[in-house]
C-alpha cells in the first residue's frame, strides 16, 4: 500500500459567529509509527454520548444541507444562551465518534503491530467518524473470531457504562439500583446483565411499549413515570428490590428527586422511630446524560443522607485501575453476542450522516432509533 | 434532696389535625441510675436545626398563644403540603432542644458520677429546654474551670460543625473551602477557626452589612449574592483560594448550583483544551441546613465531575470514630473564650421563648439574632 492514503473524515466546527457547521473533510493518513496501526474502519456508532460534540449544543431544527451529495455540509445556528458554553471549541474542526470497529490495513515495524495486519479490531480513542483510523495498538480490542466489524463496533461505551455502574454499585455497598430511560440499548443491555449477574434491578420508562419490551426480555421491575400510580410503583419496586442507588439518563427536571423520595420512603418505611432528619439510609444518584438539558429540581424532601453527582465512564475506569477495567473489556468480549451484543435500526454512511432525514432520526435520541455508520460505504 | 424532684419542659405535638403546639409540662425527674446525673440546665441555645421539631413545618405567623404567661402554650396551623412530612411524629408530645449546660444537682452511685456534683457541665442529646435534665455520664463534659453554664451551652453543635466542614475538607482532598450565609454565628466561628488554622475560606452573604462584620472578622474572601457582579466575584474568589467544596446552609433556590458553576470556571480557566465533558476537577457542596426550603435547582452546567449531598454532623461524627470526634471536642473546650465562643442577641425564659414576640425573633434565621434559653428564670 502505498504512502499516500486519503480518507473522508466527519468534522464538527462552532464558528466564532455561533454557527455550527458539519462537514466531510478530506485529510492524508499518516503511516503508523512502530506501535500503531491503521485500520479501515466499518463500523461506528451513533451513541447519545457523541451528540454532544456533534451538534454542539446547535439548535438541529434549525439545520439546512448544502453542498454535493457525497460532501455536503449541515448548517445549524447555536442558540444565543448556549454560545458561551461552546466559546472554548469555537474556530477549532473537531473530528467525533467515540468507538468503531474495523479492519488493520497498515502496519507499524513492532511485531506486535504487524501481528494485527488483517484483523477486525475494536477501537476508542474518538474521531471514529472517518474511514482511515491511525491509532495505538493500546487503543485496540481485537475481536474474538467470527465477531464482526458492526457486532463489536459498540464494544466499549455502552457494554462497560453498563458493568461500570453494576461495579460502581457494588463497591458503593449497594445491593440493587435504578435505571432510567430503562428501555435505551444500554438499558436493554443492562438488564440482560443484571439478569446473568442475578443483581435487582428497577426500570424507569416513560412508555407502555418500553415496558412491554423490557418485560418481554425478563425485567421483574420495570416503573412507567407517565403513570400516575408511579411514585407508589416505585417505592414499591425501590422495598421489594433495596436499591438505593440509580443511573439517570435524564439530568433534568424531577426525575433524580422523585427517585430519592421514593428511595427515602421505602427507607421510613423500615423506620421504627420518627427522626426529624430522615432515615440513615444512604441515597445516591449519579446524572450520566443529558437527556434533559434543563436543570435539575431537587424537593430535598428525603432526609439528609443523600447524594448526587455526575458518573462518566472514563473516570471511572481509571478509577479502578487498568486491572480491574481489564477483566471488565474481557468480560464484553465473550458476551458480544448475547449480553452485550448491540442492535441498529440502520447502516448509513458518512455522506448519508448528514442528511437532514438521518439526522432528525439519530438525532432523537429515547426514541429506539439507533444508527451505525459505516464509513466504507463513502467512495474515497 | 428528695425524690420527688419536677421540673417545666417544653415540649412540641403536632396533632392528628395538622396543629402544631407548643406548651410547657410539668414532669417528675426520675433518680439518676449509677451512670448518670441530674443537671439544672441553666442554659441552652435555639439553634437553627432546633427549630424543626420546635415548629414542626407549621406556618408560625398563624401563631396564637393562650394559657396563662407562667403555662403559655402556642397554637399554630400546618400547611397542608407539609403535613404529610410530619405524619411520623403526629400525636407525640416531643422535647426539644440539642444542647445545653448546667449544673449537676444529683449524681448515680458509681465514682464518676459522684465526682460530677456541684459541677458546670455541658450536655448533648436533646430534650434541653427543661429544667432539669437526666443523662448518661458520657452525654455531659465538664467545662473547663471559668467558663460560665451560658458560655459553654453551645460547644456541639456550631463549633463541632465548624471543625467537622474544616476535617470534611481535608478528608476529601480539597484545601479551601466555601461557605454560605456566612454571617451566621457558625459562620463567624467558621471565619476565626479557618483564620487560626491557616485554611482559605469563601464567605457568601446576602448584604452588605454581613460583608462588614466578616472583614472586620478578618475575613479575606466574602462574596455578596446580592451584587450583579456576584458570579465573577465568587469565580475569582475561588481562583483565588483553590476551593472546590462548598457548604450550604441555605438549601433551596439555585446557590448551590452557581457556586458550582463558578467551581467550574474557575477550574477550565486553567485547562489548556477543551472537553465536552468539561473539566476534571470534582467539585462538591454538601447542604446542611435548609433556610430555604423551596427547592434546589441545579443549571448542571459544570461538567461532569460533581457532587452534591446532605451533610449532617452526627452521622460524620460516627463516621470519624471516637478518638477522632474526642480530639475535635478538646479543641473546642480550649477554644470556647475565643474561637468557639458564641454570641446571644437576648437570654429568656421557656415561658418567654412560648411568647410571640420571641417566636418572631429567634425563628427569623439568618437575621444575625441569636436567642439562649435559662429555664432557671422559671419558676419550677
Amino acid at each position: 500500500m502505498s504512502n499516500d492514503l486519503e480518507g473522508l473524515e466527519l468534522r464538527s466546527l462552532v464558528t466564532k459567529e455561533g454557527q455550527l457547521e458539519i462537514s466531510l473533510t478530506r485529510v492524508p493518513i499518516a503511516d503508523p509509527a512502530a506501535d500503531e496501526v491503521v485500520v479501515r474502519v466499518e463500523a461506528t456508532p451513533i451513541n447519545p454520548s457523541d451528540l454532544g460534540l456533534l451538534f454542539g449544543a446547535a439548535d438541529m431544527s434549525t439545520a439546512r444541507v448544502s453542498g454535493s451529495p457525497s460532501s455536503p455540509v449541515v448548517t445549524a445556528t447555536i442558540p444565543e444562551a448556549m454560545r458561551k458554553a461552546m466559546a472554548a471549541r469555537a474556530g477549532e474542526s473537531m473530528p467525533v465518534g467515540n468507538e468503531g470497529a474495523g479492519v488493520v490495513v497498515k502496519a507499524g515495524s513492532s511485531a506486535a503491530a504487524q501481528a494485527l495486519l488483517g484483523q477486525t479490531v475494536a477501537m476508542m480513542g474518538g474521531a471514529m467518524y472517518t474511514q482511515y483510523r491511525v491509532l495505538k495498538l493500546i487503543q485496540c480490542q481485537p475481536l474474538p473470531p467470527g465477531v464482526s466489524a458492526a457486532e463489536g463496533a459498540s464494544c466499549f461505551v455502552n457494554p462497560l457504562t453498563a458493568l461500570g455502574m453494576v461495579e460502581t454499585m457494588r463497591r458503593e455497598g449497594h445491593t440493587a439500583l435504578v435505571h432510567t430511560a430503562a428501555a435505551s440499548n444500554l438499558g436493554q443491555m443492562l438488564n440482560r446483565l443484571c439478569i446473568a449477574d442475578g443483581v435487582a434491578l428497577v426500570n424507569i420508562v416513560r412508555k407502555a411499549e418500553q415496558e412491554d419490551l423490557l418485560r418481554g426480555a425478563g425485567a421483574a421491575h420495570v416503573c412507567n413515570s407517565s403513570q400516575p400510580s408511579f411514585m407508589a410503583d416505585l417505592t414499591g419496586a425501590l422495598q421489594a428490590t433495596g436499591a438505593t442507588i440509580a443511573f439517570d439518563a435524564i439530568g433534568g427536571g424531577k426525575l433524580a428527586s422523585q427517585i430519592l423520595t421514593c428511595m427515602e420512603a421505602a427507607a421510613v418505611a423500615k423506620m421504627k422511630q420518627y427522626s426529624r432528619y430522615g432515615s440513615t439510609t444512604y441515597k445516591q444518584v449519579y446524572v450520566y446524560g443529558m437527556l434533559d438539558r434543563g436543570p435539575t429540581e431537587l424537593a430535598r424532601n428525603f432526609g439528609m443522607s443523600w447524594g448526587i453527582g455526575g458518573w462518566l465512564l472514563t473516570p471511572f475506569l481509571q478509577k479502578i485501575g487498568p486491572e480491574a477495567s481489564h477483566k471488565l473489556r474481557e468480560r464484553v468480549m465473550a458476551g458480544l453476542k448475547t449480553t452485550f451484543a448491540s442492535h441498529y435500526t440502520r447502516v448509513i454512511s458518512l455522506s448519508e450522516a448528514l442528511q437532514p432525514d438521518a439526522i432528525a432520526a439519530y438525532g432523537k435520541i429515547g426514541t429506539g432509533e439507533k444508527y451505525l455508520i459505516d464509513p466504507s460505504k463513502d467512495t474515497r
